[in-house]
């Protein structure tokens, strides 16, 4: 796999602990075009701070992101170390500091070990002669058990362009965002400020429609950067070229984000949840990301339990519109529940099957509307608590 | 313990199982004012929605709770259950069907098994000359392991009366309601409409300031019997005998909702989350809530991990006004972070000292304004998971 102009690079810089690569480097030769969407909670780490001002440049030539320290609740001293990170890497590739992109994954409220990461960054910048993605995708990981990647070969207008995305997961994974960092490289040539429209989008249509457990995280980070190189005829919106583009984009990131929920801590299933009838798009997303972020509904998937119930009791605290004499439930086609009650025959005996396999899906249909929304999720393990209960140990 | 007029009564039914005490019944002598709060959820047990409709009445004179089986989604068959369970109570007490409030709790979408409870209620009522009000509460637990009782005497203008209450947790802990029964019987002589008025005021400061796992349940039902047989002259709103009635009723809810965080499902620990310093009390209630529901703020609790970067993180995500660079959090009287960073010192060394305490306290200052809430929440254990993976088996 190659996308033009791109050089990647990663070593192990023992930020948390020495025994994995965890700083890893992105490189574009050209100046790229980019794009990125932030976390919304309102405790940002820095390297979110520091990138969401960076951001509005509109070009970036270098992403430096590393796991095993979040740089999140550091205050002043955490930014100026995020600074002086991008500071070193724009130095050594002979680069603008202001088009650098920091990322950091891993434990919050301890200051990063800059001596370490001092050290370790010449050696970075020499390692992009012979990098992969890949190699960068294993060096953000934390909890990850594999690394993301996914790649798309395209043309537009007849120009061969490759897209290509990494991403990590894996706790503190809900919508606005998953907890989580992605970084798409891409040759092709496009229009800034339609980029910026249709990535968004796609992250909409991807990391904002997973839940691991609820849990926004101060870290999340999703960057795109296309450096043209591909010297297709730019991009422009309402065109073929557009769609294509747009279509294999949101592919990326979608089998990013239901990596990470595979991948989520502890998951032992993949489930994928259905709202529709509902009275409206926003209602369906309330009742879905309900059933998603339900402890009980996850404890349930993980017991495989057919216990259908607790599903139709957290779509009724989700604030969604609902008549719970209406709603039928189904695990992949067997139906569970008929106007809010069950269905009888050997629905049990069938359910409890599919609750067995280690991906299925549930579907909701309120009756009342048209609203559609889908959502996906894991469920909640012994192997969740014990990650997250000895995560700084 | 008596409170005068009522009688009680508990036995086996086999409801769910054989070998517990799993159906109960309140009754008094005297119709007793009575006021109620019920779940919010959209999807209500049978006899919720049966209770509802009773409750404005203004009268109950018995209350017959069962465990084991919630009667929720079961639709017009569950609510023509709950009416022939009321209805074979009132008759075999020789009382009104209307004045007998029903209440459910246990595993939802089966319906009740009705042979079973038909047989049972006259042995029900005959255990009326002998049962005790512990009875009562052993009878309604599921995964509760102990009953959950408090008991206030008190006096209006010098007459003697006795507020007592019983309570059942332990899964589906979230306000508005917590999953979960809870009665209280005094035969103190009330105003009704104010009685209506200071038991949901009480239910707001206790049941509904505690989480287990941020599920609100499809049963959830909370009711005080008055029936006046203390003989005292009639409580009054704005006398001195109605704040020591309020007092007293709120000591013993909060003590009944105390119990039920510290038997929440697989709990090891009791925590007291208070922010302060909030823009307003919704923020300070959001705050306080989202800390109490983090998946990873509980897990950290769990493996006693200081990790208080996660939690004001969740106060990040809550929706509440906040500074990352302002707050200042403590455990118990440990400060932690100042200004939103570590605090320093020997600070992860105390802290940690505090989280292996089985009860302990978090305070956050937020520094921007008076409000102030305090939540009371359980840790996220393995016993959690292994308890609702096998909840119906």
């Amino acid at each position: 796999m190659s996308v033009k102009g791109f050089k990647f690079s990663a070593l192990e810089a023992a930020i948390k602990k020495p025994g994995r690569p965890d700083i890893g480097l992105i490189f574009s030769e050209a100046p790229a075009v980019t794009a990125g969407v932030f976390t919304t909670n309102k405790v940002k780490a820095a390297p979110v701070i520091l990138g969401m001002e960076r951001i509005k440049h509109g070009l970036c030539q270098a992403i430096v992101a590393n796991s095993g320290n979040a740089n999140a609740c550091t205050g002043s001293q955490g930014l100026e170390d995020a600074k002086e990170v991008s500071r070193l890497v724009a130095a050594g590739l002979g680069i603008a500091e202001e088009s650098v992109q920091v990322a950091s994954t891993g434990v919050i409220g301890q200051t990063l070990p800059m001596e370490r990461v001092r050290k370790a960054v010449p050696d970075l910048i020499k390692g992009v002669e012979s990098g992969t993605l890949d190699d960068v995708a294993r060096a953000i990981m934390t909890t990850d058990t594999f690394p993301k990647m996914e790649i798309r070969q395209c043309a537009a207008s007849g120009t061969p362009y490759t897209i290509a995305g990494i991403a990590k997961g894996s706790g503190m994974i809900m919508p606005n965002m998953a907890t989580m960092l992605a970084f798409i490289v891409t040759d092709v040539a496009v229009e800034p400020s339609w980029l910026k429209k249709v990535f968004s989008e796609a992250n909409d249509a991807s990391f904002n429609i997973i839940s691991v457990d609820g849990d926004t995280s101060t870290n999340d980070t999703s960057l795109i950067l296309a450096n043209g190189m591909a010297s297709n005829p730019m991009i422009k919106d309402g065109t073929e070229d557009a769609e294509v583009f747009r279509t294999k984009l949101c592919e990326i990131l979608l089998v990013l984000a239901q990596q990470i929920v595979k991948d989520g801590e502890g998951a032992t299933k993949f489930i994928k949840i259905t709202i529709e009838g509902a009275r409206s798009l926003a209602d369906a997303k309330k009742g879905a990301m309900a059933v998603a972020n339900s402890s009980l509904v996850k404890t349930a998937f993980f017991g495989q339990d057919a216990n259908w119930g607790r599903i139709l009791a957290a779509i009724g605290y989700s604030g969604a519109d609902m008549d719970a004499d209406r709603a039928d439930l189904f695990f992949d086609d067997v139906q569970m529940a008929k106007d809010g009650i069950f269905a009888g025959g050997n629905a049990e005996e069938l359910g409890s099957e599919i609750l067995r396999k280690k991906e299925f899906s549930v579907t909701v249909d309120l009756k009342l509307g048209n609203g559609k929304a889908t959502v996906y999720t894991s469920d909640l393990t012994y192997d969740y608590v014990r990650i997250n209960a000895d995560y700084r140990t």
